[in-house]
């Protein structure tokens, strides 16, 4: 970038808030992914206006703006591929409104997750999405990745709670869309083309959120199997049940045994799954849903534990949360996939992904949102191994295809970004991929905005 | 139409799926607007292809194609005001699937709601959206509108349940979007922006929908009330209870009155106001959760009636839904709204048509979907009449402006189809409008798909 463009672009923000250091530039220049890329300049705009100028001058000038959160992402989403700009969004991180009556609440997308969640609490609310970084992910960058969550079995991923926003278009304009009521149906739904799309089609500047009376109470067991094949099998059978679980989480033998080398986990050494399951909702509801579930239980001889207190509760979630870490104690990479596939086939994902890690002598191991058919699947290897990295991207291409041809889908809730781009074919349709496609093309014309994401291709 | 177009349609659809005889048009020239435009011709194609053969003859020879379900629709949306084909969906009306491990169910555009609802029941399964027309509106249809019902409330509207589409473009290619999974988010959420475009970006060939496990009991409740305003006050306080009702409808003094001219309701003479409040779900839930609302009532000093069994809950539904066919026992015409507006705002909504009605010497009365502010109103007149009908329209162009002033939408489940467009610009952002003309132009560049709908100007 030129001294000249570093100029015009303080100008828009203020010199403290364009950052052009290398030091500076490094912090903005990675993701979940453990991929690197350095960006020419970082700017943090304070307003709106100050993001459509910025716009306004990549398209005079033509250089890439790539939007950021706090670069939690799993798929690249947020990383300046092409260099030019990196547009952070913490500056603009206020909470501007909660409505208790109308259980809605406004803010700018810089707001943590977390943050809100809490400041909803004081008015007993309860913004249900809770992505695994939601003490540290922004709003802004859950709704350009569509976030979901263990929670998402009972209340749904971050589209379900977008109904306004306003967004600066690529090409600078700022709109307004969608409402701040339960309903409306007033023209196309565009609040739902741009939730998801990744920061491809706009930069999100104020959003009104749908928020949910928080429940007053929660429970939670830990279901003990012998058998991965009827862990996952019984899933389809709690919800058909007529359970609504808040949480439906499973682990198969894997990921418990390398927990298990970290914390100490009361467990049968048989233990060859787990299901985490947790019911929330008023008192009567709970004590009505959980009378189901023990019923259940012990019709089906199913070993479980009740978490009897805080304490725990903690330590079962301790041992889930701390899967994805402790998988580097196997081997030093992973690829960590969230594909989704019908409830009823998880367990054919599951014996899919065994046969797998056979044939390629490879360890993969499978655990997460068993309630909504998205597993998280990790391939784990050493990519320093030529070997074992071919095999790695084997596996990877072998479990897309299965996902499709089961019915499922790619990703659950981590986005494509950069690095699903090339298997998007296999899942969406030549013609709406063209639409998608001409969709990118009519609101970018100079293809500015995170270029070279979702397309295969760039 | 030239009589070789009218041959080549029948080729396509086959000769007695293609309708031109007067008595035959006529049938398909109405919706529930009670306005009137007849058709060229009628076309009742029985696949995909041949939707996708029909709108390639429409690009080529430039005559309209208006998409149609069963045409109880409320503001035109399957009328066809530029003459061309109506392209019914009646004959594509086959369920092709119902999964219950997966709860999902996947049917063709033309099967009747009220029929897929009772298939599912067999199944356990629910299909929520409620619209007042479901023993006879379509799929098809709900999908065009977005249509909602009385369990929006709790359960939201057919966006909230369309997950996959295959959808004839208007330029005939045939695209399928969306998953079969609960998760999903590879590349841009087409559903949403295809369901609720009221049949002018593309035709739905077939759905796949979602559905929930069919609730064990429901509950209802009639809460009477010596005052409106006490009765609209009261909703935010119902949520915030935690009482999470599947029905909560209102019906003001007008819209008693005419229903007990009609029907006998054991109501108090000084009865101002009603609140219908329904409460479903496994036993111990609706146990709990009557519990809440009885107490919540008690303490409010709220009169109420209980349903003891079926026969007394359908009299009260009886009531309900007479309302909007009763109302022409007050004047011959009606102009019907479904304005929505934050809950907490529905008092003032309520106020601002009694002192309207006032005004401008009209009966307006108001009823609905008090739980998500969804409100109808009726603006009561005779057209013949020339002071009516143009304080009839003053009071409607009023109605949309304070209901936009108030944060809220000129439709909650209606759409806007013919009869709302020219208002669309008083709630939908310049920005977002040029938006979406610019979708519709992409998608549909000779505007033969629906034309005239939803942009005000055509």
């Amino acid at each position: 970038m030129q001294r000249a463009l570093i100029r015009e672009l303080e100008t828009i923000v203020g010199r403290p808030n364009l950052l052009t250091a290398p030091e500076e530039l490094s912090c903005y220049s990675y993701d979940g992914t453990g991929r690197i890329f350095l960006p020419e300049a970082v700017a943090l705009p304070g307003s709106a206006a100050e993001v459509a100028a910025i716009l306004r001058l990549a398209n005079r000038h033509g250089f890439a703006v790539v939007p950021r959160g706090a670069g939690t992402g799993m798929t690249g989403g947020s990383l300046p591929t092409a260099g030019g700009l990196v547009l952070a969004t913490a500056r603009m991180n206020r909470i501007l409104e909660i409505d208790p009556e109308n259980m809605i609440a406004v803010v700018e997308p810089g707001v943590v997750t977390g943050d809100l969640q809490a400041a909803l609490k004081k008015h007993n609310l309860m913004y249900p999405p809770d992505p695994a970084s939601l003490k540290f992910c922004t709003i802004g960058g859950n709704a350009a990745e569509c976030a979901g969550g263990p929670s998402a079995v009972k209340y749904g991923v971050t589209r379900d709670y977008v109904i306004g926003l306003e967004i600066v278009l690529p090409t600078g304009e700022i709109m307004r869309t969608g409402v701040r009521t339960e309903k409306g149906v007033v023209g196309y739904d565009l609040i739902r083309l741009f939730v998801g799309s990744e920061g491809t089609l706009g930069i999100f500047t104020r959003l009104v959120l749908r928020t949910l009376p928080l429940p007053e109470r929660k429970e939670t067991y830990l279901l003990i199997f012998d058998s991965l094949a009827r862990a996952t099998g019984l899933v389809a059978g709690i919800l058909a049940a007529g359970i609504r679980p808040c949480t439906l989480e499973y682990m198969d033998r894997t990921a418990i045994r390398v927990v298990r080398d970290h914390i100490p986990l009361p467990l049968p050494p048989e233990t060859a799954a787990l299901l985490l399951v947790e019911i929330d909702g008023s008192g009567v509801e709970v004590a009505g849903q959980q009378d189901l579930l023990v019923r259940y239980l012990r019709e089906g001889d199913i070993a479980f534990r009740h978490a009897a207190d805080d304490r725990e509760r903690a330590e079962i979630w301790l041992a889930r949360r701390s899967v994805s870490p402790a998988v580097f104690s196997l081997k030093p990479d992973k690829i960590s996939e969230d594909v989704v596939v019908p409830r009823s086939r998880i367990p054919d994902l599951v014996r899919f992904t065994e046969e797998l890690a056979a044939d390629l002598d490879l360890t993969i191991l499978t655990f997460g949102h068993a309630g909504d058919g998205n597993i998280h699947v990790n391939i784990m290897l050493d990519r320093t191994d030529k070997r074992e990295a071919e095999q790695g991207a084997a596996a990877r291409a072998a479990l897309f295809q299965f996902v499709v041809d089961l019915g499922g889908s790619l990703s659950g809730e981590h986005g494509i970004g950069l690095t699903k781009a090339e298997f998007v074919p296999l899942e969406i349709d030549a013609n709406a991929l063209k639409v998608m496609k001409n969709i990118k093309r009519m609101l970018d014309p100079n293809n500015i905005l995170n270029p070279g994401k979702i397309f295969p291709g760039g």
